[in-house]
C-alpha cells in the first residue's frame, strides 16, 4: 500500500513532463525512512532524465546513501544526451530501486536493471505503467506508430452535409477535447480532399507548444497543393507523402516523401522509420476508410453531434471495403455539452 | 406534496395498462381523510376507464361521498364503449377531482371538466402528464402519429457489410431494448428492401399481446412479395403500402393499401386517418433517408455497435437529400452491454 503511495507519486509527476516527445514520461521519487525526500521527472525531451531530476532535488546528494527511488520506468544504461541514469544511481549510494516498468525498447530493455544489480542494488519490478506511455510502448512492442483514427459525425452517421462542403459538427467542449487529443500525438494526417475543402491548421491551439506534432497530409502531386494552404505556415512542421517530388524548393518545415503509390502500410512504415510512436488520422472519408481497411486503426475517438445531415450527406468511412469487421472493445462514453463522445480500442 | 404523492400513485397505475392500444393509459385514486380507499387503471381497449375501474375497488360505493378522486387524465364526457365517467362520479358523491391534464382530443377537451363543475364538483388541473401518453397527446396536438426512427449502426455509421446480406451488430441487451421499443408501437414499418433481406418478424417477443404493434411494409407491388415471408403469418396484423393492387385474395390479416406514389408524408397521413398514434420505422436505408428529408422523424433511438464496417459498408441513412439539416435535443446515452444507446427527440 505504502510502496503503491509513492510509486503514485512518481506517476503524477511523469505526466508533468508534457514536452517528452518521442521520448517517454518518466516521473523519479526519492524516499528514506518513509519520508519523501526528492520527486523529479522528465521535463523535456533532450533534458536531464526523471532520476538526475530528483537528485537535483535533494537538499544535499548524500541523502540519496540508502535511500529508495521509485521510477515509473527503467533506468537508462548509455550515453546518449546524458549519461547512464544506473551508473548515477550507483554512485550516489541508491540501495534499492522500485520500477514501474522495464524499458520496451528491446535495445536496451534489462540492461539499466542489470547495471544496478551489478552495484548490489536490490532491484523490484512492478511491472505496472498506470497508463503512461501507451503509444511509446506500443511502438517498441509492434514497431509501428499507434493509429488513432478521429472524427466527428452526424447521428446518422456522415461528417459532411454535401461533398464540396464543410459542416461544423460540434459544439465548444469537443472541439476542446480535440485539441488535448492532438496534443498528445506526434503525427496528425489528412487526406487531400480534407486539405483542399477545410484547409485545417492541424495545430494545438490551447498554448504554445516545443514539440507540436507534425502535420502531415497524402497528396497526389505536391505542387498541385495551394502554396497558402496553413499547413504551409511556419507554426509547425509539415510532412507531405506526395506521388511526386516538389519542382521547387519547399519551405524549412516542409518535407516531402516520395512514393508512387501510398498505402496507410506505407505510411505508418515510414512514419515508424522515423521513429514516429503516434499518429492521429483525422479524415477525409476515404482516407479513413483505407485505414480501416489496412487495419491499421488502433484507438478510435468519435464525436457524435445531435443532428440528421440525410441521405445525400457524405458518410464519415466510405470507399475501399474490408476483408472482414473489425472489432473494437466495449466503447467509454461521455457527453461533451451537447455532443456525444465515444473512444474505444482495438480487441 | 401530499397531492403530488396521491397523483404519482395514479400515474404508476397508468402504467399498469399494457393493453390500452390507442386509448390512453390512465389512472385514478380516491383519497378520502388523507387515505387511499382505491386504486384502479384503464386495463385494455374496450373495458372499464380508470376512475369506474378505482369505483370498484371501494370496498362500498357509498365510500365516495365527499371523497377526493385524483385521475391522470380528464374523465371522458362521452358515451362510448362506455358510459360517461364525469356523470357517474358526479353521482357517487365525488367531491372533488384533481385532474393531471385535459384531454388533448379538441372534440372533448374541457367537456368532462364542465359535467363535473356543473355537478357542484372542485375541479382542479395540474396540467402535468409525467410522461404519460406521448404519442397519444402528440395525435391530437399535430393530426398525426408520432414517428421513432430506429436503427443500429456500426462506430463508422454503417448498418450491413454489403448490400445484399444482413449483418447481426448487436447484443442481447440492445435487442431486448428493441423488443421494449416495439411494444409501445402501434405501427412498425420497414421498407422493401429490408423486407426482402432481413424477412424479418417484426413481432414483440417478450411476450403475448392483445393488441401486438401492426406490421407494415412499403412495396412496389404486393403481388412481388414472398408469401412465405414472415410478415404473412397470422402473429400479427400486416398493412403493406403497395403501388398496386393485390391480384389475388389476401389473407384476413393482411390489408393492402394502394397509392401509386406512396411519400412518407402520404404514409403518416394514411396512418393518421386510421386513427394511429406511433410510427416506428425500422429501415432501411432509403426508407429513412425518405423519412429524414419528409422532416418526419420526431424521436430517434440509434443503437452503436463497436465495430467498424468500413468503407464499403451500407450506411444508415442513404439517398434523399434534405433541405437543411435536422438538429436534435441532447441525446440521452447508455450502455446496453458492449453497444451503445442513444435517444433523443427533435427540436
Amino acid at each position: 500500500m505504502i510502496e503503491s503511495k509513492y510509486f503514485q507519486i512518481a506517476v503524477d509527476a511523469a505526466k508533468k513532463g508534457q514536452a517528452t516527445w518521442t521520448n517517454p514520461q518518466v516521473g523519479a521519487v526519492i524516499v528514506k525512512n518513509q519520508q519523501v525526500l526528492a520527486v523529479g521527472y522528465h521535463h523535456q525531451f533532450g533534458q536531464r532524465h526523471a532520476e538526475i531530476d530528483a537528485l537535483a532535488q535533494l537538499a544535499d546528494i548524500s541523502q540519496a546513501k540508502r535511500a529508495t527511488m521509485y521510477v515509473t520506468l527503467e533506468p537508462c544504461s548509455h550515453y546518449g544526451k546524458t549519461p547512464p541514469c544506473a551508473k548515477r544511481l550507483a554512485e550516489v549510494g541508491i540501495a534499492r530501486v522500485v520500477i514501474g516498468q522495464s524499458d520496451p525498447n528491446p535495445l536496451v530493455s534489462g540492461k539499466g536493471i542489470a547495471i544496478l544489480r551489478a552495484h548490489g542494488i536490490q532491484v523490484d519490478l512492478l511491472g505496472e505503467t498506470l497508463g503512461l506511455n501507451v503509444a511509446y510502448n506500443y511502438f517498441y512492442q509492434h514497431q509501428r506508430p499507434l493509429v488513432t483514427l478521429k472524427y466527428a459525425m452526424s447521428l446518422d452517421g456522415k461528417i459532411n452535409g454535401a461533398k464540396k462542403e464543410r459542416t461544423v459538427l460540434t459544439q465548444t467542449a469537443a472541439q476542446q477535447d480535440t485539441q488535448r487529443l492532438r496534443q498528445h500525438q506526434q503525427v496528425i494526417l489528412v487526406g487531400e480532399h480534407t486539405l483542399s475543402i477545410d484547409n485545417p491548421r492541424l495545430t494545438v491551439r490551447t498554448g504554445s507548444m516545443v514539440f507540436p506534432p507534425i502535420r502531415a497530409a497524402l497528396v497526389r502531386h505536391i505542387d498541385d497543393v495551394d502554396r497558402q494552404s496553413h499547413l504551409f505556415d511556419q507554426s509547425a512542421p509539415t510532412w507531405f507523402f506526395s506521388e511526386t517530388a516538389a519542382s521547387t524548393k519547399l519551405p524549412a518545415n516542409i518535407q516531402a516523401f516520395v512514393n508512387p503509390h501510398w498505402t496507410p502500410k506505407a505510411i505508418v512504415q515510414k512514419l515508424a522509420d522515423e521513429g514516429i510512436q503516434s499518429l492521429l488520422v483525422e479524415g477525409g472519408s476515404h482516407l479513413q476508410a483505407d485505414f480501416i481497411a489496412a487495419e491499421l486503426v488502433d484507438d478510435l475517438v468519435i464525436y457524435v453531434a445531435p443532428m440528421l445531415l440525410g441521405g445525400s450527406g457524405l458518410p464519415a468511412v466510405i470507399g475501399q471495403s474490408l476483408t472482414e469487421q473489425v472489432g473494437f472493445e466495449k466503447p467509454t462514453i461521455s457527453m461533451l455539452g451537447p455532443d456525444i463522445r465515444i473512444s474505444t480500442r482495438r480487441v
